[in-house]
C-alpha cells in the first residue's frame, strides 16, 4: 500500500505558485506511517490528467488530488476522474444546500457555477469543506484503490484533511505507528549558538532532535516514533524539558505558542494590562498581540505614533526631545511607553521606534536601528536598542521589531 | 516539444522541505516559452526513478533533473539516468580538477566520495556547478530527447541555470517566444461572479484569461505568449483593458499592488492624510498602510481602541452611545473614525469595530458581524456594515475586514 499526491493546477505549471500542498501532505502521510512515493503535477487538462490518474492507479493504491474543484470553467479534477473510472456525476443535494448557506452568510447569491461543485462521481462519498464551497470526495473506484480530492486553497485543504480524512485513514488501520513531535522556541538566541549548546542531543535516534531557524527565532523540534501521541510524548517530555533547561530564559514557549500568547498568559497570571505605542510597526505589535482571542481581558490598546505630531500630541512626549534626540532614540522609546501607559491606564506600556528601511537611514542612525521602551509598575521605565541592519528588509525588521518588543516584556514579567 | 521538471530526494516526499525549485524552473520554461506539462518527485530509489524517466521519456522531448547529484550513496540520479540508457559512466578529469579545488580553497582535503561526482555518462557534456562540487550534465541519449541534471540545493541550480543551460537552450531556438503576465486584481466581488461577468473571454488563446481566489480577493491572471516582453504587453494591454471597464470600480490594482499601496497612491495625488481607529484588527490596518515605505508621507497614525475606555478617552466615543448600541455598531463606528481624524487632524478617519471571533459573538450581534467607519471633510461620516459569518475564522476575518475598510476609502477617492 502506497500513496501518491496529484497536484492540478496550471498555475503550478507556469510557476505562479509555490506547491505548499504537497509538502504539507507529504508531512501528513509521514506522520500517519503511509508509505509515499511520488508526487505529480499537471496542468487543467482533461486529457494529461486521465494519463497521471491511469500511471498513478497502476503503481500505488491511494491517489490525494488537490486543486480544480473550484468554480470556474477550467476546474475539471472531479469530473475527469469520474470520466476516467467511468461513472457518471450525480448532484449531492446536501452540498447544494451547503454552498447556498454559505452564500447567503456572505450575503451574496449563489451562482449557477457554483451547482458544478455539488457535483459528485456516483458512489463517492463527499468529504466536506467546512471553510469553502468546494468539497472533495473519498472514493473507492475499484477495490485496492482510494481517491481523495481537496481544493487547492491550503487552509481549506487542512481543515479538511485534518477533519475527515485522518479519521477515515485511521479507520482503515493507518496511523498505528506515528510520529508525533514538538517544537520547542527560542527568541534571543542564535541557531548555531543554541545548537553548540545542545550539541549532545543532535545524535538521538528516538526522540530525534533538530534545530530550524527563521523570522528571528530559532526551534528545536524533537521528534518520536511511537505506537500512540501519549506514548511519544513520554519519549519526548524528558528530552524537551532537559532543553529548555539548558537554554533557560532564551526559550519562550513550544508549537503553537508565540511571544504574544506567552506575554498573554503571563499578564492574565498577574493579573495585568499592556498597552502599546508604535512608530515603525505601524500597528504590527498590536496586531500579534490581538490574534489571540481573548487578549482584550489584558490588551486595552495603544497609539499608533507614525507621524511625530501624534507622539506629541496624544503620547506627550516631549518636542524638544523630539529635535534634540530625534525620534528614534531611546529618550523618546521611554516617553512613549510612558505616555502611552499613562493615557490607557495600564500596567505596563511597551514602545518601539526604529527605522524600517529601505530608505530613512542615516551614517548616525542607520536603517534597523530600532528602539524599544518598556514602561512598568511604580514609575520604572527602560529603553532596549537593537541594530537590526538592512539584509532583513522592511516587513522582516518590523516582524522581529515587534517581537523583541514583547520579549523584553517577557523576561522582565519573569525576572522581577 | 514540452518539458518535464523531475526533482529527486526522498526529503520531499517526508514533507521536510519545499519544492521551491519546481517553482524556480516552471518559471524559467514559461519565460523562454517551453511548453511544461508535468512535474514529477521521487525518492532516492533506482527503480522507481527508471520508471519515472521511461515515462517522462515517453511524453515530453526535455527531462529536466535536480537532486541526487551529491556525494553520498544515496545520491544516485546521474548513474540510474546513465543505466536506464544503457551508456556506461565515465570519470571526467576536468571535473575531478575542479573538486579538488574547490575543496582546496576552502582548506579540505577531497574525499574518495566527491569523486563519484565527476562520473559523467559518455557522451554527456558537463554543465559546470560555479559554485558547488556537483556539475550537471547536458544529455541527448537520443534523438528528440534532451536531458539536464542540477543539483538540489538551490542557489547552485539557479547559476547553473542562469549561464549555462539558458544560452544552450536559446542555440537551440527556445526564448524567442516567451510568456508574460499581468495579474489584475479585484475587491468586492466573488470568483464566480467576475468569471461570469468576463466569461466570454475565459476561452482566449493568446493572451488567456483566469481566475484566481484567495483571501478575500480575486484576481484575473493575463497571460500572453509572444516574441518579446513588449510584444507581449502589446496582446495584454487591451484585453485588461476592457476586463478592467467591465469590472468597474470592483477592479483595484494589478501585480504587487495592494488596496493599501493604491489608497496611499489616491492620497499623495490628493495631498490628502489618512488615520485610523481599530477595534477588532488591533492594528493590523495600520501595518498594512505602513507595509509601504514612504507612507509616512499620507499615513499620520491611530489609536487600537481595543478596550471601551480607549474608545471614550482617546477618541471621544460618547459612552452613553457605546452603552445604547453596543462597542460593535455604526454608531460607534462613525464616531471613532469621526474621533481619531479630529484628534489626529488628518482629512480622512478609516476605523473598523467588530466581533472577529471565535467567541464574542451573540445572536443579536454574532461573530464576523463588522462596522467600517469613514469620516472625511467637510465632516463627512458614512459607515458600512460587514456579515462575514464564522467559516473564515479569526485571522482572515481581520485581514478581510482591514482590507475592507481600505476598500471604502478607494471606492470613495474615486467617485467624489
Amino acid at each position: 500500500m502506497s500513496s501518491e499526491i496529484i497536484c492540478v493546477g496550471t498555475e503550478m505549471l507556469l510557476g505562479d505558485i509555490l506547491n505548499s500542498n504537497a509538502q504539507y501532505l507529504a508531512q501528513q502521510l509521514a506522520q500517519l506511517g503511509i508509505p509515499h512515493y511520488y508526487q505529480t503535477v499537471v496542468g487543467d487538462n482533461p486529457e494529461r490528467l486521465k494519463q497521471v490518474i491511469e500511471i498513478a492507479a497502476s503503481r500505488v493504491q491511494i491517489l490525494i488530488f488537490t486543486g480544480g474543484l473550484g468554480p470556474t470553467p477550467d476546474d475539471l479534477t472531479c469530473e475527469t476522474i469520474a470520466d476516467f473510472f467511468g461513472v457518471p456525476l450525480v448532484e449531492d443535494p446536501e452540498v447544494i444546500e451547503d454552498i447556498a448557506e454559505k452564500f447567503a452568510q456572505r450575503g451574496r447569491e449563489m451562482t449557477p457555477s457554483n451547482r458544478k461543485q455539488a457535483l459528485i462521481p456516483q458512489g463517492a462519498k463527499v468529504l466536506p469543506n467546512p471553510t469553502g464551497t468546494a468539497p472533495g470526495i473519498i472514493w473507492q473506484p475499484r477495490p485496492n484503490l482510494t481517491i481523495f480530492t481537496f481544493p487547492g486553497v491550503p487552509s481549506e485543504m487542512y481543515r479538511m484533511w485534518e477533519q475527515t480524512a485522518v479519521p477515515f485513514l485511521k479507520s482503515q488501520g493507518w496511523g498505528q505507528e506515528i510520529i508525533h513531535s514538538r517544537s520547542l522556541r527560542f527568541w534571543g538566541i542564535g541557531e548555531s549558538a543554541l545548537a553548540e549548546k545542545v550539541s549532545a542531543y543532535l545524535n538521538l535516534l528516538n526522540p530525534t532532535v533538530a534545530p530550524y531557524a527563521g523570522k528571528g527565532e530559532v526551534r528545536l523540534r524533537v521528534s518520536a516514533k511511537a505506537t500512540s501521541a501519549a506514548a511519544a510524548e513520554e519519549l519526548i517530555a524528558p528530552i524537551a524539558k532537559q532543553l529548555i533547561d539548558i537554554a533557560g530564559l532564551d526559550y519562550y514557549g513550544a508549537d503553537n505558542e508565540t511571544l504574544a500568547s506567552v506575554v498573554g498568559k503571563l499578564l492574565r497570571i498577574s493579573r495585568e494590562t499592556l498597552s502599546v505605542a508604535e512608530s515603525c510597526t505601524g500597528g504590527g505589535l498590536g496586531q500579534m498581540l490581538t490574534e489571540i482571542s481573548g487578549s482584550s481581558e489584558y490588551f486595552w490598546g495603544g497609539v499608533i505614533s507614525y507621524d511625530n505630531s501624534v507622539k506629541v500630541g496624544l503620547l506627550g512626549v516631549n518636542p524638544e526631545d523630539l529635535d534634540k534626540f530625534g525620534a528614534v532614540s531611546a529618550t523618546v522609546a521611554e516617553q512613549m511607553a510612558i505616555g502611552v501607559k499613562t493615557r490607557l491606564s495600564t500596567t505596563w506600556g511597551l514602545s518601539i521606534t526604529g527605522i524600517a528601511g529601505p530608505t530613512g537611514g542615516t551614517d548616525e542612525k542607520p536603517v534597523g536601528l530600532v528602539y524599544v521602551g518598556l514602561a512598568g509598575p511604580k514609575d520604572e521605565v527602560t529603553s532596549f536598542e537593537y541594530r537590526f541592519g538592512t539584509i532583513r528588509g522592511r516587513a522582516l525588521t518590523r516582524h522581529v521589531s515587534a517581537n523583541a518588543a514583547l520579549d523584553n516584556l517577557r523576561r522582565r514579567l519573569l525576572t522581577r
